[in-house]
């Protein structure tokens, strides 16, 4: 189902000759009647971002943030690509607006693969006209637009949360560079509840927050992170925090389900911080540990070796004693005091499983913070180390 | 030769019983006839220094910047062993004063191997007194010292500089957790220049910062990093830019050689950065294109994808326009202005060596920056990914 099942919007996906290998590499969720309706976006801090980035964000702020679709494609980032990068991603949108019957600036645009290399738009422009024209509702078609966007990702990213007498649906890619200000990802969500785009904006942005921007792979930030919402305002109006709540646990799911499908990645790791002096510097340090490249091997191995855990916390840039740390894996501590504590393998039993929790209390405060992450295996290294 | 190759000291190195596999483990440095001599130190940013970090720093404070020895141990970090490793850093010092005729703050102290597993200090003590009593001049005591301060190092680590009439001589260990504010290792330099602390400390900061300072392994900071210079004066006064320049060469050169030993690489990675605002800003960059788990990737792979350079240095938080930035491998431009450049190949080719030269060019001042590098391997994670 995903972003179909909101009342009010259809979607399609299909092959259209961006990847050499014939998989599906383009995307439609647009609304049913084409007419645009209130959208929001979180774009990437990258400075050097994609065309569809800028793209979109021209839209956004030209069409009031009304849109009546989203076109995304996969296999190419349409980066570092220049003007004819620029006229590649509104030349999407110009053709996608044409099939749906709305303005140019009213087609939102999400792209994603290498960096660097000429958008072929030439050989894409044609079939994109015949794809949209097959767009539909249904669980099928919202199926076909998951997969649509996919790049290393091993399996399409749904979720559809409930949302009082409203619905939020979603999909989403991401399986590396996923990192600070935007976990490197592709990812739209529709809504049938209503809601004007300052509204929405702020509902999204308060959901990617704890979400998206709390889970970290490799600590690269792309320059192609795009989050979109659309509200079609079919099912009427819903409270703030009902709509923000279905908004959060839907980026939450997508998040987890990127973490769960990470590249070369074998184990899922929540990174709790607390005691730290303020929230903010929980969150740093909680980063910091994900990111550790030594943290990441050793979670890797399964092994509860906290010494590289407070190392990293310690080079954090936040408030630190280190006779007040402690350390524990799935509720067994390892170090308390800022000294280790016999654990009779417990931590290294809950190592070995899929999902760990590693939880760090700096006893200094009440700030508390949580980043998802990943391990690192050379899976990793494999998937990247080639382009080809 | 080494840290003996200056005339006025001695070393010796031997096993202790610290490693399990009866490896060397315990290095002496010392001077000729046990009288303190001028000393100076730089030590890790991180918050949580181990036990032998503080005594050092304590023992450069309280005796004036003078010391007649450094013992080093490799196997245990003595890092977040609380007070009893304090107690055996302390009692270390105290056996080689005693041994040596000094007294214990004049005795400095250097340890690396695990965080968080007590010291063995009763298994090591009643073994340092006969190691230390061995300690001689020339190449076979010196290359003991080097031997038995290694860790996952495959190569000991040793240089030797002629400074006009005086020389330098150092060892250094380090093969991981190689990262900014001061690439983690240990390093001893000598000198029979004479030099006083303060002029000692401050040539000695100096040659720190574009060599240890500007090298990059995995962007962990380590809780025991150390570099420690001691001046026997036995060769007379030689000019601040002689001594401070061949303190510089031999730290560059250790920095070279734990770049090529470094854990899991393939590859030794010049990344220089010009063109940036400033300086300072230019050495972020550089740093954050030599830290990027993607950009080490592709070198692993020798794959020219100057598409994640280009995106890490627009997440690196200085001035950048993407539109004037340029990238090359060897001197063979894959980037210019933002967009791609034909190379046929040349840098593929050049990636395919052991040694790369990775240039940006931002285009915006004339800012410069250089970071040492490496390529990230699956030997990397075989290496860390358990501690048993």
């Amino acid at each position: 189902m995903s972003v179909v099942a909101p009342r009010g919007f259809v979607a399609a996906g299909g092959p259209v000759g961006i990847k050499v290998t014939g998989a599906p590499d383009l995307a439609l969720v647009a609304t049913e009647d084409g007419q645009p309706v209130p959208a929001a976006g979180v774009f990437t801090t990258n400075r050097a971002p994609a065309a569809p980035v800028q793209v979109s964000r021209e839209h956004l702020a030209s069409s009031g943030r009304r849109a009546s679709a989203v076109v995304l494609t996969s296999g190419n980032a349409n980066a570092a690509t220049g003007a004819a990068g620029l006229a590649a991603a509104r030349g999407l949108c110009e053709v996608v607006a044409g099939e749906i019957g709305c303005s140019g600036d009213q087609v939102l645009v999400c792209q994603t693969g290498l960096i660097g290399v000429p958008f072929p738009y030439d050989v894409v422009r044609p079939a994109v006209g015949p794809l949209v024209g097959r767009r539909a509702g249904g669980p099928e078609a919202g199926a076909a637009a998951a997969e649509a966007i996919l790049t290393t990702d091993t399996v399409p990213k749904e979720v559809v949360v409930e949302a009082g007498a409203a619905r939020v649906g979603a999909m989403a890619k991401g399986a590396a560079m996923l990192a600070p200000n935007m976990a490197t990802m592709l990812a739209v969500l529709t809504t049938d509840a209503a809601a004007e785009p300052d509204r929405l904006g702020a509902l999204l942005a308060a959901a990617v927050g704890p979400t998206f921007n709390s889970l970290s792979v490799d600590g690269c930030t792309s320059t192609n992170d795009t989050v979109l919402v659309l509200a079609s305002g079919r099912a009427g109006p819903v409270p703030d925090d009902v709509l923000g709540g279905a908004l959060t646990e839907a980026c939450r799911s997508l998040a987890l389900q990127m973490a769960e499908d990470a590249e070369g990645a074998t184990k899922v790791v929540h990174v709790l911080v607390e005691g730290a002096r303020i929230d903010e510097e929980a969150h740093r340090a909680a980063r910091r540990v994900a990111d550790s490249l030594l943290v990441k091997c050793s979670l890797h191995g399964g092994d509860p070796y906290w010494g590289r855990v407070v190392s990293e916390l310690a080079t954090a840039g936040v408030d630190f004693d280190p006779a007040r740390v402690a350390v524990a894996y799935g509720g067994v501590t390892v170090c308390r005091d800022g000294e280790g504590v016999p654990d009779d393998g417990a931590a290294a039993a809950h190592l070995a499983g899929r999902h760990v929790e590693l939880r760090c209390d700096l006893g200094l405060g009440s700030g508390r913070g949580v980043v998802l992450g990943t391990d690192l295996g050379p899976g990793y290294i494999e998937e990247n180390r080639t382009t080809s």
